[in-house]
């Protein structure tokens, strides 16, 4: 290794320390705090922000990974040297493209609009929210033109939170699944008019809901020596370095799986952080590759692991002895089938398996149009509830359960939605690969074995880090590019064989 | 306030915003880090901590601060301003005083015979510990000499611990309590024949010391809005902002006062970081004074509050409530005697109120001889096998139970341990003048009522900053110098009642 490559090397490790530093006050901030420590926390937080930023975007900075561009288009450096430069060099061009002044305006109005938000949610009124998203609208256009596109204004944002990825690109991604969804949820919303909603109510003591969520991490191999499970208001994972890394959940005393199933969500998430390499702690060779492939490993933990038939003949019978009431006295076959009850309905974060993508079509479909301003804000709302009376049949009663549900468009954060459903689909495809080179993968998943599952996702996809762009990871785990087949295929079957629709009535 | 005073004011800020990102990496790394993490955080809390010391030894800070240190002199500042150069000034100057080299040197020895101390600890050989010792004491005295100092060395140290304070200050009041305290012990330990020590032996289940230590702190009016209580090796304090203090505590199944002690001891020390002024955050007036006048405040509320016996008038039928086993048989009195027994030990942490300050007397006398060289450190442990001999009365076994017991001299902190005792007496004369000055102070506390307490203190210590050397904020407080009578008076009163010595047999 070159002294110049060590230099970067130890600039790099050095910013990571730093915004490590950050991210745990932001742990402590939703975990731990006492409620009135928040206003101080906040100042710590972008102070110590801003000195990251300063960091990375000054000019020693920018004469390191200049010098070590043109070492890396010259050919001089090593392949993993190339990569590290080439990874940096693509956050640090993106982020030089943007002016300070429009940085901290951005960072002001979104971090006003989240109040703004917040009130207009709870109060259920969209038009107290739409002059701050104007404003947000207008800025993320002018942000996407700093960037610069070919095709798309959305493009220049999609790459922020899924790189090397376009709408283009994930059009007909979406266009398969949506001809596929859509009648298949009809289908089933046809089929199922006797499911008995109140099957799993009880009262679970959260006491004994933290004691299972961590018997379950335990039982799939979640190392307690480098991670925690904490609790706060919505779940997330924190990794601070392969050492350390951090999940959260929520424990809601009347659904037992909400605890449940995030906790094994951010599970999936967790054993991505920790599987990373150690001794590229720092470098892009050390972190994960983007949005959609981390909702990958949480999404095939959550659904192909923890909703699966084989999770819960290992796992029931623990769950009937923690909460007996009610599980003791209903057969596994129908607790399987309630556990997978598909119902179109109207909060993106409640919604089944199936239904899920739905809410992302949507949501993908109304932001690429507001982000080209093909589509005016203030019809904003009708638009959606027009595509959640095609897509789901259901109608949206007020703005809370409609467009204001999520945060994501108050921060700013136009293109992240659709990482979710490319999630999905890695997912999917990743696990349909893991099922035919894991030797009896659910026998061993049903035995409580869930050791070569995880090496194999380390080994495949966590190890590489940043090395690969998404397309070639896949490729090289699973043997071919991303396709939607995988996704569409598990939902037939295993919603086919729920709801007894293999006369094909999902009109595949 | 002027535009130059506001610079300076926000870089202090912004200082105080970093060191608290500091303490927030090592308060997780005590209480909640997963074990694995340890390696990569040392080296994340190195980095920001150099940062720290970066920016207030820079350039930059050194114009400013220079700037402001002219201003002053010539009169142009307002009282308060005047008083935040003033203390800057203290410390950057000192600061300065260090070549770069040294402090790196000074470090990396003090890191490293953490380990060899501990090992040392262990195997109870002394020897082992020696050459390391030779090497910090070495750095130690090139340090006093790079600071410079009047009469003696260890000035030098001590100063950086408490500040405005020499061995001259401290020597009468040592004395004092010497000539007191060496007969006075001899005389219970006369009288003490009889003690029953397993009277409050007994398996106290963790769970419930923690929720009885959680009652004690909101009967004691902690505000856990602005603070927690967790669970550390070692109970201490951390404040971040008087808007989020927290403490630890330790919990001995064995011994239930370990908690509780510990818990007061550490909520003493809480609240002045809680009553500290919020609008002078970042700045000497938003500080606390020194480690002597913040042991005054635990001191206070562990040993004039916690083994009083108005506090146990209010908290007793509590704790045979929540520990009937062995409690909820032992009379008040024998309870209150027991509790508040002497008995000369050989580790200065169990020591008891009387005989404690004994312990740093040996300290202070050995490590100052240290320092002024006139004492081998080869013959460290034979003085001070010695010392505790002819003032405690006892044999010391081996090095573990004597002088390697401390971590202090380790990492090089001379000058320390001469702080606990100035804390006692700060102490002892706080409480003697809130006691004439609080109506019923003693009633009030045996009803549970701590307001008056909480609030005497506040304005009269805590809110003040660093606004006042201590001389000067005990004198304002108490209406006189610091002296050790209220300490002796205290004692002398207490333990003369307990043990029966009012024939005047302590030599008073």
């Amino acid at each position: 290794m070159s002294k110049k490559f060590l230099d970067f090397k130890n600039a790099l490790v050095e910013l990571t320390h730093l915004s490590s530093a950050t991210a745990l006050l932001h742990w402590d901030l939703e975990t731990h705090m006492p409620p009135a420590g928040g206003a101080v926390r906040g100042k710590t937080i972008s102070l110590l922000s801003a000195l990251v930023h300063e960091k990375f975007t000054s000019p020693e900075f920018e004469a390191l990974i200049t010098e070590l561009k043109e070492a890396s288009d010259g050919g001089v450096l090593s392949d993993e040297e190339a990569c590290v430069v080439r990874e940096v060099w693509r956050d640090f061009s993106r982020e030089k493209k943007l002016p300070k002044e429009f940085v901290e305006d951005l960072s002001q109005v979104t971090s006003d609009a989240h109040h703004i938000w917040a009130d207009a949610r709870m109060k259920s009124d969209f038009s107290l929210f739409l002059p701050t998203l104007k404003k947000i609208i207008g800025l993320k256009r002018k942000q996407a033109d700093y960037y610069g596109y070919a095709d798309s204004p959305y493009d220049a944002l999609l790459e922020g939170f899924e790189q090397d990825t376009t709408s283009a690109d994930i059009e007909p991604l979406f266009s398969e699944l949506k001809d596929f969804l859509i009648p298949f949820i009809k289908s089933i919303a046809d089929r199922d008019k006797k499911s008995q909603d109140t099957l799993f109510d009880g009262n679970f003591e959260i006491a004994k809901q933290k004691a299972f969520c961590h018997d379950l991490l335990e039982h799939i191999g979640f190392p307690f020596d480098r991670g925690r499970l904490d609790e706060s208001a919505h779940p997330f994972t924190q990794g601070f370095h392969p050492s350390d890394v951090r999940i959260t959940t929520r424990y809601d005393q009347r659904n037992v799986f909400y605890s449940i199933l995030s906790t094994i969500h951010e599970a999936g998430h967790a054993l991505y952080d920790m599987g990373l390499a150690d001794e590229h702690f720092g470098t892009p060779l050390g972190e994960s590759l983007s949005l959609g492939i981390h909702e990958s490993q949480s999404r095939l933990w959550e659904n192909h692991v923890g909703r699966s038939r084989a999770f819960w003949i290992y796992m029931y019978p623990r769950l009937a002895r923690a909460f007996p009431q009610p599980f003791a006295d209903i057969p596994f076959n129908e607790f399987y089938t309630h556990l997978n009850r598909v119902a179109p309905s109207l909060i993106r974060t409640e919604a089944d398996e199936v239904t899920y993508n739905m809410h992302i079509v949507i949501r993908l479909e109304i932001e690429r149009e507001i982000i080209e301003g093909t589509l005016n804000p203030e019809n904003i709302p009708e638009v959606w509830n027009q595509k959640v009376k095609n897509y789901l049949g259901i109608a949206v009663p007020d703005d809370a359960h409609g467009v204001l549900q999520d945060v994501h468009w108050s921060g700013g954060m136009f293109g992240y939605f659709p990482t979710y459903t490319l999630g999905n689909l890695y997912a999917a495809q990743l696990y349909a690969t893991a099922s035919r080179e894991v030797l009896n993968l659910e026998e061993e998943i049903a035995k409580g074995s869930f050791d070569h599952l995880r090496e194999w996702l380390r080994t495949r996809v966590h190890i590489h880090g940043r090395r690969y762009a998404q397309d070639a990871l896949i490729s090289r785990a699973t043997g071919e590019k991303l396709t939607a087949r995988y996704f569409t295929e598990h939902i037939q079957k295993k919603y086919g064989e729920l709801y007894q629709l293999t006369d094909g009535s999902s009109g595949l």
